[in-house]
C-alpha cells in the first residue's frame, strides 16, 4: 500500500472507488452496534455475579458492629473506607464513600462550590465568570457539568506526559476566576496516556491565585490495567503534602467498571480539612449512602488486593479487544499515513486522530452503516474539536468478532473520508 | 391525682420532692436509649431480610430486557416506575426513581433551583432573598436544607386539618420570593395529623405569585398506617389537574421505612413537564441510579399491593409501641393537666406539647438519665420553638419493654419540669 499523500490523482480516484464499493458492501450487512460509550461487556459483568448473593445469611453488620440495614454513617463503613484508602494510597480519614456514581460526586462537589464556595470562599454563583481548565481531548461528561453551570472552559493541549503544565501553571497562578481543572491522570479518557512524575509533581506544586481552586483528579482507571506490568502514576497526595498543598486535590474513583456500573460504590479522597467541609454539606442532603452495598463490595473483594486481582480478570477480557483495534489500524490505516492513535496500556479507550476535518464524516459514515461511535467533537468542550480530528474508540462492549467487523468498517470509513478530503470531493 | 394547677403550694412542693426522688431512682438504673430519630427497629428490618437473596440466580434484566447490571436508564426501570406510580396514584411518566434517599432528592431539587431555576425561571441564587413556608411543628431535616441555603423560613401554624391555609394562600399569592412550602401531608412529622380534603384542595388551587413556586409534598408516610382502617389524603395530582395547576407539586416518597433505611429506593412524582426538566439536569450529574436495587425491590414486593401488604407487618410491630406511649401519657400525665399530645394513626412520631418553657428542660432531664430524645426545638425552623413546648417522640426503635421504661422516665421528667416551672424553681 502507498501513502495517500504519495498517490497520483488517478490512484486516489481508483482508491476512492474501491473504498466506496467496500463501504456499500458493509452497509448491506446491516450491522447494529453501539460503541458510543465505555460500557463493560456482559462477560465482564458476569465476573461479579457472585456478589449478588454474597450477603446471603450474613448479619449485615459493619466491622464496628453498626447495623448496615438502618439509618446512619455518612462517610462509609470503616472497612469500605479502608479498602478504597488502600487502593488510592491515602488514609481512611481522607475517604468519603458515596453512592453509586463518581460523576455524581463531581457534580455534587461543583454544585456545592456553586452554592456555598469551598472552605469559606465566596460561592461560585456570585462570580460573573468562573473558569475551568480542560485538558483536551478529554471526557465529555466533565465538560457537560461545566457547560451546565455556565463555567467557561479553557482548552489545554496534552502531550504524552500529560497536560501542558506551562499553560496550566500560568493560568492557575494568574487568574482568580480559574477554579478548577479536570484531570484523568491514569489512562486518560480518551488518550490513554498516564501523567509523568514531573507532571504530577507540578500539579502538586501549583500556586493557585484562587484559594478555592481545586484539581479534579478523576482517577477512574487507577487499577484498570491492560498489561501485567502496569504504569503507575505518582501518588498526588504524597506530593501535595511535600508541597504544603494538602487541600489542592479532590480525587475520585468508583467500582463502576470493576463491579457493576450503576450498582457500584464511588468515593472521593481529599484532605481531612476538605473532607470535613464536604461532610458538613453532605449531612444536609442525606443521612447516608447504601451501606449494604458497601458491605457487599467489601465481602466480595476482601480488600484492595482483592480489587486489583479482580481487575486481572477484566484485563483478560479487555486486552484482546484493544489488540483488535490496534491490529486493524496498523494493518489498514498505518500504511496510508492518514491518521495516528495511541496504544493505551489501560483504561477504556483508544484515542484516534484522523486527518483534519475528517472526524465528523467518519463517525457519520460508520453510523450510516450501523456502527455508532462516540460523537466527533465529544472529547472537546462544547463538543467543538477545532481540528475535527479526534475520535474516541470504545472497544469494551462488543465481542471480539463484532469488534473486528466494526473496526473493518471503521477503517473503510477512515479511508473513504480521507480520500474524499484529499480529492476535495 | 389532682391537676397541678389546682394544687396548693405545699402540695406542689411535696409533688416536686416525690418526683425528684423518682427521678433519682431512675438515674441509678443507668439507662442508655437513643430515641432521637425515627429509626425502624431491628425486628422491622428483619421483615425485609429475604430481599437480600431475592436476586440469586436471576438474570438481572428489567422487564423490557435492559441489562440492569450495566450503565443507563436515568429515571428508573419500568417495573419500578409502575410500582411507585401505583402507590402514589400517578402515571409512570410522572415518576423518576432516584437512589436511596428522598431527602437527597429534596436537596437536589432545591440545589438545582438554586443554580438553575425551575423551567426557565431565574436561578434562586440570583435573588437577594428566597423564602419557604414551614408548617410547624415540622421536620428538622427539611428546615436544615433551607438554613443551609440561607432560605428564610416563615413559620405557618398547623391545626388538626393541616397548615393555616389562609396564611399560606396570602403569602404565596402576594410574595414572589416565596418559592416553596414543606408539607408532610399524611401522618405529619411530627404531629401525626393528615391533611383534610379541603386543605389538599386549597393547596392544589394555590395561585402563586412566583411561577417557580413549588409545593414540596413529602409523602414519607403515605402507606405507613397504624390502623387497619387508614385515613387517606386526597390525591393532590388529581386536584392539581382539575385546577390547571399541574406543575405545582413535587411529591417525594421512599422505601427507607419500608425496606432498609439507606438501602432503599426513593422517588419523585411530578408533572411530565417538571419531570422532563429535572431529567435534563439529572442527566448531567449521573448516568443512572442503582437499577439492581430497584429490581431487588420490585422482585421482593411485586407491586404496589405487595408494598402495602408488607406495611401491615410493620404495623403489627409499631402499633403496640405507639400504644405504650399513649398509655403512659394518659396514665401519668393526663390527670395533671400539664400537657397535650396527638394519638397518631400512622407515621413514626407522636407530637407532645409540654407547658410553655418546659420542653428543653424535659429533654435535658431525660438525657441526664440516659434517654436521648429529639432535641427540643428541632421541630421548628432554626431550632427555635417560640414556646419551648414541643417534643417529638419517636417510639419505633426501642423494644416495647425499653419503651415502657423510657416513657416512665419521660413522664417523671415532664412532671418534674412542670412542677419546677410552677413553683418557679
Amino acid at each position: 500500500m502507498k501513502k495517500l499523500s504519495e498517490m497520483t490523482s488517478e490512484e486516489l480516484l481508483a482508491f476512492k472507488n474501491e473504498t466506496e464499493k467496500q463501504y456499500l458492501d458493509f452497509k448491506s450487512l446491516n450491522l447494529s452496534l453501539d460503541m458510543s460509550r465505555g460500557k463493560p461487556a456482559p462477560a465482564q459483568l458476569d465476573l461479579t455475579m457472585p456478589m449478588i448473593s454474597i450477603l446471603d445469611g450474613e448479619k449485615l453488620s459493619a466491622e464496628n458492629g453498626f447495623d448496615c440495614r438502618n439509618y446512619g454513617v455518612l462517610d462509609g463503613i470503616p472497612e469500605a473506607k479502608k479498602m478504597f484508602a488502600d487502593v488510592l494510597g491515602v488514609e481512611p480519614e481522607n475517604i468519603i464513600v458515596y453512592g453509586n456514581s463518581s460523576l455524581a460526586i463531581m457534580y455534587d462537589t461543583i454544585s456545592r462550590a456553586w452554592s456555598h464556595g469551598i472552605l469559606g470562599s465566596k460561592p461560585w454563583c456570585k462570580y460573573d465568570k468562573v473558569k475551568f481548565l480542560c485538558p483536551v481531548p478529554g471526557y465529555d461528561r466533565h465538560f457537560s457539568i461545566c457547560e451546565y453551570f455556565g463555567i467557561e472552559m479553557i482548552n489545554v493541549p496534552t502531550n504524552e506526559y500529560g497536560p501542558d503544565m506551562d499553560m496550566v501553571e500560568k493560568l492557575v497562578s494568574e487568574d482568580e476566576t480559574v477554579k478548577g481543572i479536570w484531570c484523568v491522570p491514569q489512562y486518560s479518557n480518551p488518550t490513554g496516556i498516564s501523567y509523568s512524575d514531573e507532571v504530577v509533581k507540578r500539579f502538586a506544586n501549583l500556586k493557585p491565585k484562587a484559594a478555592d481552586f481545586r484539581i479534579f483528579w478523576d482517577n477512574a482507571y487507577c487499577i484498570h490495567h491492560l498489561t501485567s506490568s502496569p504504569e503507575c502514576i505518582l501518588n498526588i497526595f504524597d506530593e501535595c503534602k511535600k508541597a504544603g498543598n494538602e487541600n489542592l486535590v479532590y480525587e475520585f474513583m468508583s467500582t463502576s467498571k470493576i463491579s457493576f456500573p450503576g450498582s457500584g460504590v464511588a468515593v472521593i479522597a481529599t484532605s481531612v480539612e476538605n473532607a470535613e467541609y464536604i461532610k458538613k454539606g453532605l449531612g444536609i442532603s442525606t443521612i447516608g449512602f447504601d451501606k449494604i452495598n458497601q458491605l457487599r463490595h467489601v465481602k466480595f473483594f476482601g480488600n484492595a488486593d482483592g480489587l486489583k486481582a479482580h481487575m486481572n480478570k477484566h484485563m483478560e477480557i479487555l486486552a484482546p479487544k484493544f489488540n483488535v483495534v490496534i491490529e486493524e489500524l496498523e494493518k489498514n490505516i498505518a500504511p496510508l499515513g492518514i491518521a495516528s492513535w495511541h496504544k493505551a496500556e489501560g483504561g477504556y479507550f483508544i484515542s484516534f486522530d484522523a486527518m483534519k476535518g475528517c472526524a465528523k464524516r467518519i463517525v457519520s459514515l460508520c453510523k450510516e452503516a450501523g456502527v455508532v461511535l462516540t460523537g466527533a467533537g465529544a472529547t472537546y468542550p462544547y463538543g467543538k474539536d477545532p481540528d475535527d480530528s479526534n475520535i474516541r474508540i470504545a472497544p469494551s462492549y462488543p465481542t471480539v468478532d463484532e469488534l473486528r467487523k466494526a473496526m473493518e468498517l471503521f477503517c473503510i470509513c477512515i479511508r473513504l473520508a480521507s480520500v474524499e478530503k484529499m480529492i476535495g470531493a
